[in-house]
């Protein structure tokens, strides 16, 4: 493999893209404002000392939203970390460019599910890749939200390769998952990384780019062509587009749902492990801790209430134990349209 | 350096090691329900499929602790983990052996402090070492809390070696710190690891058996003579039996404040520095967590009910910005004593 670049990205490369995060940061922010109706995100506009800056928004106490947070960030460095340069040895020695925009809003009725959002784009010398995914995490599961969202990403991904979507959400099933549970975080959704311009495998195992732990799973191996700086960006930015219709209608269906004690002890409790795993897994939180970024954007991805208890298990045969059955055994949701319901 | 061990561990080294650590945990068990006086532990006896087994025992909704758990467990295993490989190579290739006794209490009233304590033995092939400690995590600082904590400390390690207290409480400095914060966890302790008969330094770096991350501070960098494994298990003895006049006279003293909303909030917030600490930097709960250990045993560690919220920052001047002072700036608790406060 070579480090030579055959469609180098556009001279406006760093702009084109972080106008777009900033824009989408906006949309989202705009729309999920008039969706929560009793609050609005605050804003803290913030400068890295190593070079960039960014925007952090929060919304707290709302009308849907117990606690949210949607970020845009633009920044430059001179180290990227080891787990990075193992993937992009070509980046060794040169400066960095990283843009994104990440957001996690944690609802207060137990209906809704939390979602979590982050697509980002790096440029380190002679490389640069595209990043990022959605992921859903319900509390009570409803099928029929988590078909809704699956097939709101698949017709994004779909008119830009055929495998974007099996392929991605493989990879966010692989991602979000807590192996000290034996559970995924949620439905999941989907996840990609190191998206270039350079033939190959589509999935790409953390910490491997040698592909030496490449998984059993046929279904993650599949080639692509070269493809174009254009291209990878026009997806990207559908990517980022799907969020709201992916999301905002399941708020909408469920926000209104009366709930009590029951419901709001099972959420506290299941926000546990969305904790165990930023805290213990989720790479971009721990890279970000441990290179000094800004904690308290980093850590607004929390739920703003959480409780731990001992040993809990759901009672057999309730909803709650179903989405237990579930996280254990991800599910296929798009074959699941077309399969009558047990 | 060689793998030869000159004093190795009398015949029955287990047995005495695990009978002790079982019989501080029944002993701190007692004592903690007498003071609590309104709930009881809980017991869960497991075993452990690749070998050994344990005792979890939880309090819950107490009178004084809102959630605690007392562990003890002693277990065989085939394959130590690279980190501590890195620090025992001579460990490589053998069976191992440990056993210990962990805690973290969380009491309801925010005026009495979080506690955590873990001494633990281990036998591999030619060596065997102790390690452990324990450091008290306050929400609102009273110096004379802080300054008995750490007499009582330096009264069980003086009698076996002068340099051990002074050592051991840098080290717990350095290790219960959250750089992401910039914090110490609390008012600290003592900590230790790695200690056995071999002449050399005290202290031990995390993940560096050459010692090349030495920190600048020489009060760390004391040496000790030859060792033998008795004065090394009645050093770890005397350590396990401070905990309860360490402790309980501070719950005793702290118990009867009345608190309210105010103290609470700052409470569940600064649990959160608890749960950030060990789930991102706690080498036994990540340990634990990565080789498939009993989850829920490994997580009691957590407290029932925390918060996090975006940006906080107390009040200047108030007693809670002292807290932050203090942890921003580790003290000397001993010179204290004698020192007029301001």
């Amino acid at each position: 493999m070579t480090a030579s670049s055959s469609s180098p990205p556009p001279a406006s490369s760093r702009e084109q893209v972080s106008q777009f995060m900033k824009q989408l940061q906006d949309q989202i922010c705009d729309r999920l404002e008039s969706v929560d109706g009793g609050s609005n995100f605050q804003e803290d506009a913030w400068d890295r000392p190593g070079g960039g800056g960014g925007r952090s928004r929060v919304i707290r106490e709302g009308g849907v939203f117990e606690q949210g947070g949607v970020n845009f960030s633009e920044v430059f460095g001179s180290h990227l970390p080891p787990s990075i340069l193992k993937q992009r040895p070509e980046a060794e020695g040169h400066d960095f460019y990283a843009t994104g925009t990440s957001m996690v809003l944690h609802p207060r009725n137990p209906y809704v599910p939390t979602v979590h959002l982050n697509y980002r784009y790096f440029e380190a010398g002679p490389v640069w890749w595209f990043g990022g995914g959605i992921d859903l995490t319900p509390y009570y599961l409803f099928e029929a939200d988590a078909v809704h969202f699956h097939q709101t990403l698949q017709a994004a991904c779909d008119p830009f390769h055929p495998q974007y979507y099996p392929v991605f959400k493989l990879w966010c099933d692989e991602y979000f998952f807590l192996p000290h549970r034996g559970e995924a975080r949620g439905v999941g959704g989907i996840f990609f990384d190191y998206q270039d311009q350079r033939p190959g495998l589509l999935y790409r195992p953390a910490g491997d780019p040698e592909l030496t732990d490449l998984p059993g799973d046929s279904s993650l191996q599949k080639q692509v062509g070269e493809r174009s700086w254009d291209d990878l960006f026009a997806f990207a930015q559908s990517c980022g587009q799907a969020f709201l219709p992916a999301y905002v209608p399941i708020v909408e269906q469920r926000q209104p749902m009366p709930w009590g004690e029951r419901e709001r002890q099972f959420q506290l409790y299941r926000r546990g492990r969305y904790v165990e795993f930023n805290l213990v897994y989720d790479r971009g939180t721990i890279f970000g801790l441990q290179t000094k970024g800004r904690t308290e954007s980093i850590l607004m991805s929390l739920p703003p209430l959480v409780r731990w208890e001992y040993g809990f298990e759901p009672e057999p045969q309730t909803w709650e134990a179903k989405l237990y059955d579930v996280l254990q055994h991800p599910k296929d949701w798009i074959q699941m349209q077309s399969v009558p319901q047990a």
